[in-house]
């Protein structure tokens, strides 16, 4: 439809595709279980990406801060078992190789957005990067961070808007989804949303995916865990597994529904 | 379905009710020719309600500051023609009767949202009430505000995200559709969206808009011109009247999708 | 020496003058024995101008709404025995002919704004008018809100920053004195800072006041009151009497030495 | 006197202690000539630290990225020349050995507050860091992102407020000197200011330099330039030389009197 658009393959999904792209998974890897019934719940919705972090930038030196090597080795299992491709974050240089070997799409977080040299280091991944908004990013910077990876060699950018810090104490952070048609007016990249991050509150979720996809996104990703109440970091903010199955069978009509309507009047 | 919501009847609209509410219209009456267009477009597409500032509270003193007791006779015209609704500012507690008895819904603007002694006039009125949140309200300060009006008699109040100030440039203001599902845990009173100050840009507007009936507001404020070029004021951010068909076709389709899957779950 | 600027007599202070203007008193006016008291302390401590509200703009219609016209007896008591000129807030046409009658200088609160028709009856009254900043206000709002007054005739404006709303959490507001410099740079009307809602917090009201005149503000006004711990509204960002004349002495030192230093580089 | 707080040495400068540390210097070092002349003028005002970036984080990178190692050499002739201590940014994990190796003090940015293996790295270095609060960081972040540099035995951290991200539009960056007082009752770190970053307006560089040791800075950091209008970055706000002579001839007069005031009270 809009030749001129990237599209970015991650394992079987296809980013700024024509079906919409759904990435679950918890915060954290904590455990086999943990990591393996998530997947399984992903994958029973109908998701093509699974998400964990097996390091974890934390705003406290004294919390928790990922299983590292054995995080990433849980991922492959969850994906050899269940087929998902695997989104997880690099946090550093040092790590990068690590992480690139067993991730099919590298998350740069929110707080490394201005990180320079890991954004050359992903320039020069031949994985795609999936490379979060920062936390008071403007367009233009959020669009000159994908510049330093673009600019290395690696095309397979997936931006992510994942809210922005304002005055307004009633979500965690501000889901700026005008970003969405923002960046669709000014860049070839596809952009998803971060509805877990960008709101901070279970109950919030759900309709903050269905406006991210009406507001044009090519795919979610949204914090799922077995056990929310015990998990190690942003529980109150992951979905139940039964929540997430609701969620994207809800995105995915929606999805259908707006597709119809552009085919329609084309 | 909600028994304890409340469902403000505005003419033939029934803000909070089974149909989704749009109103249309331009920022300020111009003249007969440009009101009468405005609201024949909003008709033809479906719309209940037409919008178009009779008082207008102007961030400089010498800009245009609406036609006045003109301007509610025109709105009075548009009315006896189309059968719309009327939705009008009032901008103060001298002009407010003028404008209650024209206006189906009073609007309270973001700049007065606490206009403490206009609220509770507003509370004396007979006409329900649409209450924009201000620039940098919380939550908590736009539900106070509501309780003002609430507190002095008027139990029909409508309440409307319209964007709030944040770092971002990409939009004239930042719409925070996180307080749609955010009001609806809190408040029995329904909320609408202006997605035309909300994001400030006309391009913005069809996908915003979009965005905000499935976060689950119950209407939308949209900004319509029939020659926008010529507007005197918020000529950027207002909809060419074939824009304005479009949005309303795509936002009721929407609408229909989401209640049908609503129902499907109870 | 600045003969362009516009200098505001305030009963005895010259907002914009030679001599640094210290307003001071509690957030509402409660009782007699409570307005006198810090009517007493602030004229111990060398202040010029006594605040005090009879008219409140309260976040919830709940609150305590102020003493209305028994407040501005009491102002005129404290006037009466103190010699202290009045700063008091009117919040609405219909109270101001009460407000303008006692006050020497009447408040336009931050939530005022950008209330036009308020501005516009300040312009047309004869006592000089100070005009809050409001919480997201640009600065060309800031002055385009002054102009309603200046254009109705009332050229006794006297500016004021009381910090905005910003994400940070440490302080109720961001104090942004910045703006002091930058209104000293556009327009002629003086401007002074409010250090307590600048900050919202009784221990940082001392280092801020310093900050402000450091910065460049014609005066400070400071929330004071003879037991906080007891006060109806703003106990907690007010100040305990000897604290007040603390902040007075060194304020007035500061002033000295910076204009002394300015009088020796002419 | 404040037995309990600490003090960082970084060369001839104690910061944290009796003396206003005074550190001045371009933005980015550009050629011998300018950082010279640089040191020269700092030396001059009574400056005790230079500063100057070598590796610089760019918002594109398309923009000048410093001169890298040829920079740290002229740093060091510099300081050679005058006896200046040398502040300047260690931007990542794989260059920081080189800027440790001259550095007296390694500055750690505002972009990379978060960036939590450099905070590490810099925790494992034997030179005093500078840390900058990030562009969106509460009070809170701030001072977990000091913890990371302490937890790994790093104690001479150098806090820095330099202006956050706001809606005002007047200056660069907002420049929240509350935080100033906020850090002196949580933490025993010593926090200095940058008014360049914190205005971006050179006009304003001044006043908000005598504002910042108003509300209790240990020191200030600003941009001067031997010749702006030429400079490779940040010329708008970098100070001539004789502007910084006199800034800092009027902080250390403020700073003289703000001490005696204090001691004279104990």
């Amino acid at each position: 439809m809009k030749p001129d658009n990237t599209i970015v393959p991650v394992a079987s999904a296809m980013v700024g595709g024509p079906k919409l792209v759904l990435c679950g998974g918890p915060c954290s890897v904590e455990d086999r279980d943990q990591i393996l019934a998530s997947a399984r719940a992903v994958k029973a919705a109908g998701g093509q990406l699974l998400r964990g972090g097996a390091y974890k930038p934390r705003t406290s030196p004294y919390a928790f801060q990922g299983l590292a090597v054995d995080g990433l080795k849980l991922l492959e299992e969850a994906r050899a078992e269940t087929g998902l491709g695997i989104v997880t974050e690099a946090i550093d240089v040092e790590t990068f190789d690590l992480v690139e070997r067993v991730a099919d799409c590298i998350q740069i977080g929110a707080r490394n957005m201005q990180n320079f040299s890991l954004l050359r280091r992903a320039g020069r991944a031949r994985k795609p990067v999936l490379l979060k908004r920062g936390m008071s990013s403007t367009l233009e910077e959020l669009l000159m961070a994908a510049e330093y990876i673009l600019s290395e060699g690696n095309y397979h950018v997936i931006l992510c808007e994942r809210g922005v810090r304002t005055f307004a104490d009633h979500t965690r952070n501000t889901l700026d989804l005008s970003v969405v048609p923002a960046v669709q007016a000014l860049s070839h990249l596809p952009i998803i949303v971060d509805p877990s991050h960008g709101t901070g509150k279970r109950d919030k979720v759900h309709p903050m995916a269905l406006a991210a996809v009406a507001a044009g996104a090519s795919g979610l990703i949204v914090e799922v865990h077995p056990s929310p109440d015990r998990a190690l970091s942003d529980g109150f903010q992951s979905l139940y597994p039964g929540q997430f199955t609701a969620l994207a069978a809800d995105c995915r009509a929606l999805w259908d529904l707006l597709r119809e309507r552009k085919n329609a009047t084309l």
